[in-house]
């Protein structure tokens, strides 16, 4: 009604942001590329926190703090990761204002600080440098330490949620005696992403390795989820880093092992982000706004009551309100909109622009009959059921509705998902979108040219696949398995 | 025994600094000014958090998140804010990096931004220019949103969790149609800290109004809540704000009231930060090192085994493990300490350093008589009881130490607490620390004398009591109440 949703079939990019600004997940603030997390966006955002920070406890992880300035010669210290990470960062050179000539506020010069310091882009410098005081023996180890916080990659073109200079995301640094264990844990932890998106996020990922040209400035492995988007795009989810040695020889960080000999110390780190909810926007939205999965949804049902005097509001919101009640004992989040302010259409048409999972409507003919009407907002299917069985209904659906999300998306992605083997076809498949698996011969140079010519990148190599040898799509040099090739985010 | 802690009677200072560092509640990082929170530390803000956040959430308020950065020309927008908060900040002036001639990290002076960017060291000016956005209607207000958040304040002298250049807090900022009702939000919420502060960390405190030369930069009324600390000098504990009008003048944000007409917004704003963890280490504890209330204990009960050899290593761990499920069962949050690379000796002294509540441990002659004995951290005292009372008497105690430890603090706060007529008796009260309620004329200058003399700072002058007319301490002029006096953190 109020809100005009451009269509996705017309202009994807500007739907994607329809439904952010008209869910009110998010807006672009006054500061170029930082952008406003709305009340409603955050509460979704607070819910996957609230999920993911419980399987990092259960799993033995536990959260610190860490500051958000690093200082510049930190970055210096490990070559690949400068590389990566030195360029596009704010920088802070001076620690006071003053006031100017004319009254105005201006820089002052005398407060210039010595080493200048880069706000985070990642934390993995000013971690280690922390570590190495942590960590002397083998029974300071492992060292399981997550963090969530702001970090800030400069962007010059920035998109709410999937790229903005300042976002929020978490950010895993391990420590460990062994190579084995650290790796282990970076997998452990790309097994929790794809467990967490996939059931909680209802977003199907495949799981895998970055080749060396897309891998973590600075790690020796980086393991990675990729989601594919309804536009064909695909979209990286979450990445889990073995950065072998290379941060403890950097910033130092021996510990002395049982026989008391020294040895530098292994290590992963892994992140996910607020970028996820350009994900869950991206896969699960219709034409008519945002879906959410219940696990999400800051409330799981809202209720609307339809009447056309007092009397009759009085009657539908009193048996709304028990509705509302018994739900509620039921650890369901539940919205009342009883506001007299505003039309049911209104309502309908907010509700389902905010993708709020169910939707209870009653009316005096309801009353009279002893039932009421929901409506699901992943199917927008209506049904009359008796009041009586209300609860028991609303949980069930719940629970199907998030079973049915992920389905939907699985099967959008295994119907996206192409097996090729001839490059016309190829470049016709990643041009037309999709996930497409095709053999590659391993090398940067192909790799390279593939993207030059096609834009497409290669998402993840598979692993815990068979392998099958087979000629490279490219170079048809001989490669030994298939990649996963996609447009991406 | 590891840990050495300064006697609280030889160095105060010293000896919070000991029990910050010897608990592993946090240390200094190798940014100046900014610290580090280790995970000890942070699982007791994160408990804090999630209690405050429900008080929050309870009250009607909902999280969101605003930038990071402020350009530069917000803060001049409302003329006092400015001169409060532009002093000491973080600026943030280019953002690229680049490498030098000799292969060096150096900024890259052509990545000059147009307008500096100053690092939040509060929100009121990025959250003022959204409201604008968000609010045209009185249907639009109240708008009662928190953020969780890390702001910078440049400090030359830091301490840990009292004074660190980079802290974590919460602000709320609301808005409202009428003055009254904004004045309502800022008392509603200096009860809910109140509430939380004596509730949750055990700390009394006084509530009041702040004097103006000591409100908020851009406030109409700060109000407060001031704990006093073991060495008799207050702790500002948390402050909320009546703004006025005065943001939404600044930011021009005005709504249409029913009928019709444009006015401006009112409006409050409120913070605690992670000061409270200062409050909370120079109330309770004592030379042997932290003491915890049970309710923000990350490890209420600690289990520790007592052995010989194999054989009864494994006998008295597995009734640990029992006793620890049990508790477990009973939403009590147990460490279970069965290292045998560390004697019992060292683990009961790295518990009490900790904090924890309630020490458990079982011997072999414990097992015989089916005993366990209990110590309690606050008083120190050592209990053998039943083993199958278990449950129940640790349920007991932990509600009697978070009841025990405010009565304890209070009864401190009241033993130094001092009503004072006489300037003389005034300066030497003060001097030797504790809360003086004495007459004040009013005047800043008066205010002002006081603090130059003897270092006093009226902390608040209390709100909700019976006047009491009296002669000014200082100058003998009259004077309508009593205020509070104290030397302050």
């Amino acid at each position: 009604m109020s809100k005009k949703i451009t269509k996705r079939s017309e202009d994807f990019s500007k739907w994607y942001n329809d439904i952010i600004l008209h869910a009110d997940l998010a807006e672009n603030s006054g500061v170029r590329g930082c952008m406003v997390i709305k009340p409603y966006g955050f509460a979704i955002w607070e819910e996957m926190k609230a999920v993911l920070d419980r399987m990092f406890k259960d799993t033995g992880h536990v959260n610190a703090y860490f500051p958000l300035f690093i200082p510049k010669s930190f970055f210096t210290k490990e070559a690949n990761h400068v590389d990566g990470f030195a360029k596009e960062c704010a920088v802070v050179t001076h620690y006071r204002l003053k006031s100017g000539d004319a009254g105005e506020i201006i820089v002052d010069q005398d407060a210039k600080l010595e080493e200048e310091l880069i706000v985070r882009p990642t934390s993995e410098t000013i971690i280690w440098d922390t570590y190495k005081r942590w960590i002397k023996s083998y029974r300071d180890l492992p060292l399981l330490i997550n963090q969530w916080a702001n970090v800030v990659r400069w962007e010059m073109r920035t998109r709410l949620f999937l790229r903005t200079s300042e976002f929020l995301w978490q950010e895993g640094h391990t420590a460990h005696a062994t190579e084995k264990e650290a790796i282990d844990e970076t997998k452990k932890i790309l097994f929790i992403y794809k467990q967490f998106i996939e059931n909680t996020l209802c977003v199907p990922v495949l799981h895998g390795l970055k080749t060396d040209s897309e891998k973590f400035a600075g790690a020796e492995k980086t393991y990675c989820v990729e989601a594919l988007m309804q536009d064909g795009k695909a979209l990286q989810a979450g990445t889990s880093h073995f950065l072998g040695q290379n941060f403890a020889k950097a910033f130092d960080v021996k510990f002395a092992n049982k026989e008391g000999n020294l040895e530098h110390v292994w290590a992963s780190s892994w992140g996910v982000s607020t970028r996820l909810m350009g994900a869950l926007v991206m896969t699960h939205s219709d034409d008519n706004g945002l879906v959410l999965p219940p696990n999400l949804a800051p409330f799981q049902v809202v209720l609307i009551p339809i009447y056309h005097n007092q009397e009759e509001y009085d009657k539908v919101t009193s048996c709304l309100k028990d509705i509302g009640n018994d739900l509620r004992q039921n650890n369901i989040r539940v919205k009342e909109d009883f506001r007299d302010t505003h039309k049911p259409g209104w309502k309908f048409s907010e509700y389902e622009v905010k993708g709020v999972p169910i939707r209870i409507t009653i009316g005096p003919r309801d009353l009279q009959n002893q039932t009421v009407e929901l409506c699901r907002r992943d199917t927008l299917t209506k049904e009359n059921i008796l009041l009586k069985n209300i609860t028991n209904i609303v949980f069930d659906m719940l629970e199907q509705i998030q079973i049915d999300m992920l389905e939907k998306a699985k099967d959008f992605k295994n119907k996206n998902t192409f097996i090729v083997d001839e490059f016309d076809d190829f470049a016709e498949k990643i041009n037309a979108g999709g996930f497409v698996l095709a053999h590659w011969d391993g090398s940067p140079e192909t790799e390279e040219a593939i993207k030059k010519q096609t834009k497409a990148t290669i998402r993840c190599v598979p692993i815990d696949i068979e392998h099958e040898s087979g000629k490279c799509i490219f170079s048809g040099n001989p490669s030994l398995q298939r990649v996963v090739f996609a447009k991406s985010y």
